[in-house]
This record gives structure tokens, C-alpha cells and sequence, in this order.
């Protein structure tokens, strides 16, 4: 474990003590003056933007998009961290409160999770969002960013951390890493003395070197392999536009849809209309044999492509005998993220409801409105996929945790 | 990785998606059916538990008291089964519903976790307990005790496993490991596919190693290294009556308290009193060289003292400047479980409560109401010290995980 590390774990935590005592009004206008400074700083920003995209000419135009900075985007990250100054604060928050047998008044009081770590990749958006959503939920944040980021990540956070310093509160309360090696990564993965949560953001890779690493209790996000199952009372219009929508609108992100399950009823008769669909926006298509031999265009699929996540304009189509088949596979094959029934039964939609294991469940809707925006939260610090804690997405109450506060006049037990 | 482990895996997961899908009152009448049964059985399982008692005979007494099963505790454990039944089921409940802006219906449902595991150690009556509790939820469990109570485990195990046949409903709802080894319990650890949650229960070592090596998401219970802070302005007969319950009243338990801080300027008025009584009660004391000088019979603390977890009839005092010193050394060296503050003062009553970072934070009552019945939860499936998913004592409610249900009539994501 290296001291450096220590070093910044200790101070995080005394952050969060005192942060964690901060009213909302102070919040709100700190994160208020975070907008003026992003704005204020922009050439800054933008000249140690520059400096990565130097060191990234190397790197595929993709990776290089979500690099790149442009005073756009500074102006966006500024205005997405005035709507995080908008939203309600759940600290302080009583879930519910009542007296025990004994008399003791109990309240179940919502407090910050302490120190929250995030280990993410290119994209150096997540320095502000993720400094914002912990900042006005109470918690310290050591955010852990790809190397190929370093300086702008550096800038953006140094912008933020002058306002808490010019403000008299404990700049710490947002630290970054300037280490970037993976042993450093690892070490914060096993910082369990000073870090609450570890949330991992970025490919499928990197969270699980995360969930498979670190002894710090981790928040899984975003592995999304989207089913759309198109029932037998499936009206065809609705599943074309709902197909489309859920696999070509933003085919990168983890609410996308990744494969088309069809029941063998109506297998013939719609498949043809929505694979044109798919296929008019570009989208490959590969299949089961009785998806091929409707569709002649679709190329084999193999065992591997049901459970891939392609994040790409891929999809791959399965017939299935009936709507518990089309369950089943869903259940084995899904990472738990957004799963659909295209139906107008009654029956087979609430079974469907019922059935499926999955953070998100819809009947006649696009998986891509499983977003902490779409779903009105007004923030997003991910998608949870596990179980434990946060399922779904995951707005400023799932960066809380809550304390038992409990008031009594000398109550000893019987 | 184990195949036979596999297998108990996926039969776990297969039960769990029929569990789901159980009604309340069936879920009740089995429960009550277990009770039955558990009486029915009494020889059975009284046999079995003397094959390990007699393999036990080179342990400890305070060992094989726990091991040990009489008519009396099998009735005891019938009576804990029949008041689960009498429990209100979390599962369908409806956390919250609105609709969003694009008009779709969401609902944030209660289900099960699914698949939870449990290793534990000498009590056979976490077998029943635990069994009750997960199946009420929803949950199947897979159950890995210790090797000393193998032969009781599986006779219970067996008992239940009994009923749920007889009624035509899945055995595997309930499985116990037949194989004890350290090997197995690892795999267990490591099972991410078919395993959604490890509860362990037992000493800190049982819990460390599964916090250290568990890839499968933990919750983490049972560490309590509790304090009592004497307070400038406590009453001194509350500060004596509560002192001597937490620590006296039942010892070997995780809320009992560990730690005495007192404010200096009571020390030398309160110290010899509460001292004395605990003295009376048996307990050894050991302290900081400010203790000792106000009472000479407190032997020296060292280091470890602060942040051991005694279990045991002994109490380390510290005399500390001001409440903030009390509470930055709570925060240093606590486990989180549970605090208390003696005061009449509600100006340190509300920092104590606001400033201690724990599970349960008391003014004026003792730390060992931190517990599912005193909560009035009805039930206690462990008490966790961690701050993600539950936190505190754990009820049916802390088994249960939520998803969202979304209803629409086509939307698309524009």
C-alpha cells in the first residue's frame, strides 16, 4: 500500500466528516460557484485538454471524441452541475421514525456514505458529475481517471477544489489521483480503512477487474446486454418502432438493446418488416437457424454472441417457442440491466413483470428510458446491475447510506 | 471450482425464480408447517446433535453450550418459526410509483435478493433461523455451518427440506453444504453466478476472511467494539445503570459495550462509582494513565485495547478531554455498531448524534437495544456494520432487493 495513498485516504475521510455537516444552502452555492469557475477557467481547461489529445494522436477518433473538450462542453458541465444545485438534498432525510416497546424514539436518518471512490476511463466529464452528485450528497470523493485524461482531469479538478479553498472548506473533499498505474488503482481497490464505496464506471472490462479486486464494497454499473422480446400479441408497428429505437438511437451506451427475442407464432410474419427496419440504420444482424431461414441476411450467430454486449450496431435475433423460453434465456444470458415485452396481453406482460430478473422491466417501452433523467431523478451517477444497495439507475439517494438515531431518558434492557 | 458446488448452485437459482413467485399465506403455512415438524422430529435431531456433541468433547464448555441442542431449544426454535410466519411479507410491496414525463408508469417493486449464501459457525440454530427468514422473503439459501455441527445441521436442514417436498414445493429452496472443507467454503465465496448475496455470522475471523476473499457481494455483520461516553453533564445514577447493562448484561454479544470514555471534568466525581459497579459486576478494567490515577485498582490499556473487541467481561476506559475528543476517538477506533452518549445537555446530545459515524447512535440508553426484536422488526437476520444496502440491525425487509416495473403503450426515446 503505498503512503501517498494512505495519505489521501486519511484526508478524504476528515473531508467527509465535515462535509457531512454542511447545510444545503451552502452546498447549493458552492456548486453554483463551480459553474462560474469552469466558465472562468475554460482556456485553462482547454489548453491541458489539449496536452492529452497531443499524447492521444495514436488513439481510434471514437476514444478521441469523448476526450476532447470544447467550450461547449465546459458550458455544458456547467450547467449540468447548476441542475445538481437545483435538485432536493436526501440528507438529513428521516425514512421513518417511531417508539420502541421500551420508549426509545429510533429515526432512520439519511447520511452520506462516507468516502467515495470511482475508479472510470476517457471520458473526463465524469471528474465534474461524479464531483457534483458526492459533493451535494455529503460525501468525499477520490476519483481514480484513465491516464490518457490525466491533465484534464487534473485542471477540471483543480478548478473545483480552488472554489472549496476560496470558500474555507476542506478542499479534500474532492481529490484526485495524478497516479494513474494500475497498482495504485489496486491499492485504492483494498483502501478499506478510509473508502466507503468504490464505483467503478467504464467498460466491461475494468468493472470486472473491480467487483473481481477489491476488498472495498463495490457498486456494479453498466454491463448492459438489453433483451426486446416481441411477444405473439405484439402489434408490429409498436415492436418495429420500439426494435429500432432501443437498438440504433445511441447504440454505444448500456441502455441500448443487444439482442431480439421472437415468438416462433409471429416469427414469419414480422421478422422480415422489423430486420428491415434494423437493417435500413445499418444494423447487423446475426441469428439462431429459424431466425435465418426467414431472414436471409442474417449471418450465424454463435454461443458467445448471446451473452456479448456489443455496444455497437449489432443485434442478434432468436426464435423462441413461447414466452417462458424467451424468460429463460433472458434470465441466463442478461447481465440484469433493461429487458422488454412488446405485448398486448394482459397475461403475458404481467408475466413477463413477474419473471424476469432484471433492474429494469418494461412492457411496450424502449429500454433506453432506464436513465436516472428519463426516470426523473434529475441526476445519474450510473446504472447499478447488482442486487445489494442500488438497483437501476442511480441518482443522489444512492450515494446515502442512513443511521439509527435513537433518543431515550436511561432505558437499560430487561 | 467444484461441480457439486456448481450444481447447489444452479438448483439454488432454479428454486429462487419458483420462490419469487410464492403467495404470502402459502409461505405462511409452510412456516408453521416447519414448526410442526421440527417437534415431530425432536428425537431425529436430538441424535444427531449427540454425534457431535460426542465428537466435541475436547472443546471448551462455552463451545458445546452453543452446540448443544435440548427438547427446550428445538420447541424454542419452533416458537421463532411461527413468529416469522406472523411477520408482514416485504415482498410485492411498492416502494414508490410515478409516472414520467414521456408518460410511462414506473413502479420500484420489493423482490427477493434471490440466492442468498450464509456461512456460520457452533449455533445450529442459525440453520432454522436463517432458513425461515430467507424463505418468508423470497429467498433460497444455501447454508455452509461449521464442521462441529455438521450432523445437526443436516438433520434439521433435512426436516424442512421434508416439508417444502411434501408440499410439492422445491427442496433446494433450502440446501446446506455437506462438505465443510475451507476449500468449499472459498468456491462458495466465488460463485457470482448463481450466488447474489454472502451473509457470514460469526467471530471477527470467520468475517474478515469473507470480507478479504468473497468476490460475491458481503454484507458485513456483527463487529461491535461499542462505546459509552460520559458526558460533562450525565446524570451519574443513568451513567451507572447503563454502563453496567451494556457491558454486564450479556457479555459475549456484539452490541454489549467494550469502551468507558469519560469527560475530565467528572472523571474524579463519576469514574470511582461506575467503576466500582462495574467492578462488582466482575468486569476487569483497563485504562489510560488519567483513569488509573482516579482509580487505582484500572490495570494499563495498551494500544490494541482501543479497538479490540473483548466479548468478554473486561472494559477499557479513557478519560478524554471534551465530547469532540470523544468522539473523533469513537470514530477512529469504533466498528461502527453502536455508540452511546450520557448527557443532559442537548446541545451534546445533537453533535454526538449528528458527528458519531455508526450503525445506531443512543443519548441516554444502552447499546444493547441495537437488535432486530428491541427494533420491533420481529426478526434479526444479523446486525450489519456496513454502510451500503442495510446498515444496523437487520430485518425480512434488509433480505429483499427492489426492481423497476415500467409500463408503457410504445414510448420511444426521442
Amino acid at each position: 500500500m503505498n503512503d501517498k495513498l494512505i495519505e489521501i485516504g486519511k484526508n478524504a475521510k476528515a473531508a467527509a466528516y465535515k462535509l457531512n455537516l454542511l447545510d444545503t444552502v451552502t452546498k447549493n452555492r458552492i456548486l453554483n460557484e463551480f459553474a462560474i469557475a469552469l466558465g472562468q477557467n475554460t482556456e485553462l481547461i482547454l489548453s491541458a485538454n489539449q496536452k492529452d489529445l497531443a499524447n492521444a494522436t495514436d488513439m481510434p477518433s471514437k476514444f478521441t471524441d469523448r476526450l476532447k473538450l470544447t467550450s461547449q462542453r465546459i458550458t455544458d458541465m456547467a450547467e449540468g452541475l447548476r441542475q445538481v444545485a437545483g435538485l432536493a438534498d436526501p440528507i438529513g432525510d428521516i425514512d421513518k421514525g417511531w417508539e420502541n416497546d421500551a420508549g426509545l424514539n429510533i429515526e432512520k436518518k439519511r447520511v452520506p456514505l462516507g468516502v467515495i471512490a470511482m475508479i472510470f476511463e476517457a471520458r473526463p466529464n465524469v471528474t465534474v458529475d461524479a464531483s457534483a452528485l458526492t459533493f451535494k450528497s455529503g460525501n468525499a470523493v477520490i476519483l481514480r481517471g484513465g491516464k490518457e485524461a490525466i491533465n484534464t482531469n487534473l485542471a477540471l479538478a483543480e478548478v473545483l477544489r480552488q472554489v472549496l479553498k476560496a470558500n474555507q472548506l476542506d478542499e479534500n473533499a474532492i481529490q484526485i489521483l495524478h497516479d494513474t498505474s494500475h497498482d495504485t488503482a489496486n491499492d485504492l481497490m483494498h483502501l478499506n480503512q478510509y473508502v466507503d464505496v468504490l464505483i467503478p464506471r467504464g467498460g466491461a472490462g475494468l468493472i470486472n477487474a473491480v467487483v473481481k479486486n477489491s476488498t472495498v464494497p463495490v457498486i456494479e454499473t453498466g454491463a448492459g446486454n438489453c433483451h426486446v422480446y416481441v411477444d405473439k400479441d405484439a402489434e408490429l408497428q409498436m415492436a418495429i418502432d420500439i426494435v429500432v429505437n432501443a437498438k440504433v438511437q445511441r447504440p454505444s451506451v448500456c441502455n441500448a438493446a443487444e439482442k431480439l427475442l421472437i415468438h416462433r407464432d409471429v416469427a414469419e410474419s414480422m421478422l422480415p418488416a422489423i430486420a428491415q427496419a434494423l437493417e435500413d440504420h445499418g444494423v447487423e444482424l446475426r441469428g439462431d437457424e429459424a431466425s435465418r431461414q426467414i431472414v436471409s441476411s442474417i449471418t450465424p450467430a454463435t454461443q458467445d454472441d448471446w451473452s456479448t454486449e456489443y455496444n455497437d450496431l449489432i443485434m442478434a435475433v432468436k426464435v423462441v417457442d413461447d414466452e417462458q423460453a424467451a424468460i429463460e434465456h433472458i434470465n441466463q444470458y442478461s447481465t440484469g440491466h433493461s429487458e422488454v415485452i412488446i405485448s398486448d396481453n394482459y397475461q403475458s406482460g404481467q408475466e413477463f413483470l413477474n419473471k424476469i430478473d432484471s433492474a429494469c422491466v418494461y412492457v411496450n417501452a424502449s429500454t433506453r428510458f432506464t436513465d436516472g433523467f428519463e426516470f426523473g431523478f434529475g441526476a445519474e451517477i450510473g446504472i447499478s446491475t447488482q442486487k445489494l444497495h442500488a438497483r437501476g439507475p442511480m441518482g443522489l439517494n444512492e450515494l446515502t447510506t442512513t443511521k439509527y438515531v435513537i433518543r431515550g431518558n436511561g432505558q437499560v434492557r430487561k
